[in-house]
C-alpha cells in the first residue's frame, strides 16, 4: 500500500498531541563545551524522555490514533529495545494491552524496563528468526495493531516534535542553527526532523550519524539507493543497528538530509564518558553518536551553532562501568 | 557585622539576573515512579545546571554585584567543590581572577574541574589545617572578594530561584505541592528556598535531608538553637558535611523550615542507582540525599505531590562505579 508523506502539519498536530504526556526536555548548552569547540553547541537531552528516549513521542502518536473500538486487541511492535520500551508505556498511558518482540540478546535493562511498563516481552532469536514473522502472527492472532519502529507517517510525524522543541528553543535565544545531528538507524527520527526543520528552520542542515559498520543511510543518501549494511551484528550501538534504511524514511531523506556520518566504537565510547563528566547524563551508546561526531570533530561547528539529540539512555550498569573504566 | 535578611524580592532579583546565564534546568516527573509511589514526584534536575550544581546560581548572583572597580582583585572562595566550582565558572564569565581553597582529599573530579574553569585551587589538610584561615590570608593578600558558600544574603538569593522555578513549573501544571525536599549542609539552598516557597505557594513544606550523623541541622531545628555534628568525616557525602547550620541561614530556616530528614549512606547509594537506571542522570552522593528520602519511604507521597532538587553531580568514575556494583 502507498504510504502518506508526513508534513509539518503532522509534527505540529502530533506536538498538540504530546504537550501534556511528553516531558518537554531541555535544550542544553554548557559554557565552557562551547569554549573548547570554538561554536555552541546545543544539547537536546531526550534521554530524559519517559522511557529514556525520543522513542515515546512516535509510539504515543501513533497509539493515540487508534479508534477506541481498535484498543481492546492491543498492539504489537519489534524492537531493539528503546521503540519497544516507548510503545509500552504508551500502551500503558491508554490502557492498552502491548507485545514488544526482542532480541534474546537485547541489553538487560531494556527488556526489565519494557516489563516494567506491564508489557509482554517475546524473545527471538536474531540469528535464526525474523521478528516481523513472529510480530505478524501474534498481531493476527490477538487482533492487534503493528506498530512499526519507523516506517509509519505517525511515527515520524511524533519524532519530528523533538526537532521543532529544539527549533523553538534556538529561536528564543536568538540562535541560528547551522546544523542538527541525529542519531540514525532505520531513519524515523531524522525523516521527522527533516521535515519539521524544513518547515521552520530551512537553513539548517540535517545531518545522520550512524555507527561505523551500520551506515547504511549515508551510503544510501551518497548512492540515491537504499543500500543495506554488510553484517548484522558488531557494533556496541545496539540501537542502531537496522540493516537497511525505511522506504519511508528514505524517501524523505534523501530530499532532505544533507549527508550521514559514521563514528567508531571508541568514538562512542568517549563520548559516553563526555557525556558522564561534563553533562552528567547517562547515555548508551546508540544515544551518544551525535555527540561523538562533535567531539572526534568529524563534524566541526568552529565558529557555527549546531544541536544535536542525544537518546537514549538504556545502559546496563555493567556496560557503563566497563565504558567508565575505559577511559 | 549584621546580617540584612534576604527577602523574596532579592530571589526575583536573582532570578532575572540568572535568566539569560543559568541553565532552566527542567522539573522532570515520570508516570512509572508516580506509580510506584501512589504520589507525584517532581524532581529538579540541577545537576544539569552550569558547574554541575545549585551552587553556580548563589555563586553568579554574588558576583554580579561585585562593584566594576573592585572585580579587578577577583575572588576567593572555600568549599568541598560544589561551591568552588560554581564560583569558578561565574568569575571566568564575568572576566575575574578566581582563588578556591579545597580539602586535599576532595573528590578529583571536583577538583579537576575548578582548575578546568580557569581557577587557581589551594589544597588544605582537613585535619590539621583552617580552610578560613588559608582562605582570609589570600583574600587579604590579593585584594580578593571572599565568596561564602552560604551565609551571605547573596548566596542564599541565588539558590532560592531553583525553588521559584519549580512552583512556576508546578503552578503551569497545576500541580500543589505538599513540601519540598533539598539537600542540606550548610543551609543556604533550603533558606533561599524557604523564602521563594514562603513568597510564592506559602502551604508548601520545605524540608531538609542530610547524611546520617551530619544532621545538624535537623536536630538544630528540632533544637530551637545551631548543634554541632559530633565527628567531622565519614560520610560518602562529601558536599554535605558543614559542621553547623549557618548563622544567617538558620536564622531563616528555623522559622521557614518544616523539619529535617537524615538518610544513610546506603539509602543514598539506592538512589543514586535509581537515578541511574529510571532518571539516566549522574548524581553524587550528596546530590541524591532528597530522592533517598522519597525512595526510602522516610518522606511518604502517598496521595501527595512533592518536589525534590536533585544536586550536584560531579562524582568520580571510579566512586560512581562501586555505587553501581553495589546494586
Amino acid at each position: 500500500m502507498p504510504f502518506r508523506l508526513p508534513a509539518i502539519d503532522d509534527i505540529h498536530a502530533a506536538a498538540g498531541r504530546l504537550g501534556n504526556v511528553a516531558v518537554r526536555t531541555p535544550l542544553l548548552e554548557n559554557p565552557e563545551i562551547n569554549r573548547m569547540l570554538g561554536g555552541r553547541l546545543l544539547i537536546k537531552a531526550e534521554t530524559l524522555q519517559i522511557a529514556g528516549a525520543f522513542k515515546f513521542r512516535g509510539a504515543y502518536n501513533r497509539l493515540l490514533q487508534i479508534a477506541p473500538a481498535d484498543r481492546a486487541g492491543g498492539v504489537v511492535a519489534w524492537s531493539s529495545g528503546n521503540h519497544g520500551q516507548g510503545v509500552a508505556a504508551a500502551a500503558r498511558m491508554l490502557g492498552m494491552p502491548a507485545v514488544i518482540v526482542m532480541p534474546a540478546d537485547a541489553p538487560a535493562i531494556k527488556i526489565e524496563n519494557t516489563r516494567g511498563y506491564g508489557a509482554e516481552v517475546v524473545l527471538y532469536d536474531r540469528a535464526t528468526e525474523s521478528r516481523e514473522e513472529i510480530g505478524n502472527r501474534l498481531a493476527a492472532a490477538r487482533g492487534a495493531v503493528i506498530v512499526p519502529p519507523y516506517d509509519d507517517p505517525d511515527i515520524i510525524a511524533g519524532q519530528g516534535t523533538a526537532a521543532l522543541e529544539i527549533e523553538e528553543d534556538a529561536s528564543r535565544r536568538a540562535v541560528t542553527l547551522d546544523a542538527l545531528l541525529v542519531p540514525c538507524s532505520g531513519g524515523g527520527l531524522a525523516a521527522g526532523s527533516a521535515i519539521a526543520m524544513a518547515g521552520t528552520s530551512p537553513g539548517t542542515r540535517i545531518v545522520t550519524v550512524e555507527p561505523a559498520g551500520f551506515d547504511d543511510m549515508a551510503r544510501s543518501l551518497e548512492a540515491g539507493i537504499r543500500l543495506q549494511n554488510a553484517t548484522p551484528a558488531g557494533s556496541i550501538c545496539d540501537a542502531l543497528m537496522a540493516p537497511v534504511p525505511g522506504e519511508l524514511t528514505f524517501a524523505i531523506n534523501r530530499k532532505l538530509v544533507a549527508f550521514g556520518i559514521a563514528v567508531t566504537d571508541d568514538e562512542v565510547r568517549a563520548a559516553m564518558r563526555f557525556a558522564f563528566s561534563h553533562l552528567k547524563l547517562v547515555v548508551e551508546p546508540g544515544g551518544a553518536v551525535a555527540l561523538a561526531a562533535i567531539l572526534s570533530g568529524k563534524y566541526n561547528i568552529k565558529g557555527r551553532a549546531a544541536a544535536i539529540i542525544l537518546s537514549g539512555g538504556n545502559v546496563d550498569p555493567a556496560f557503563f562501568i566497563s565504558v567508565l573504566q575505559n577511559g
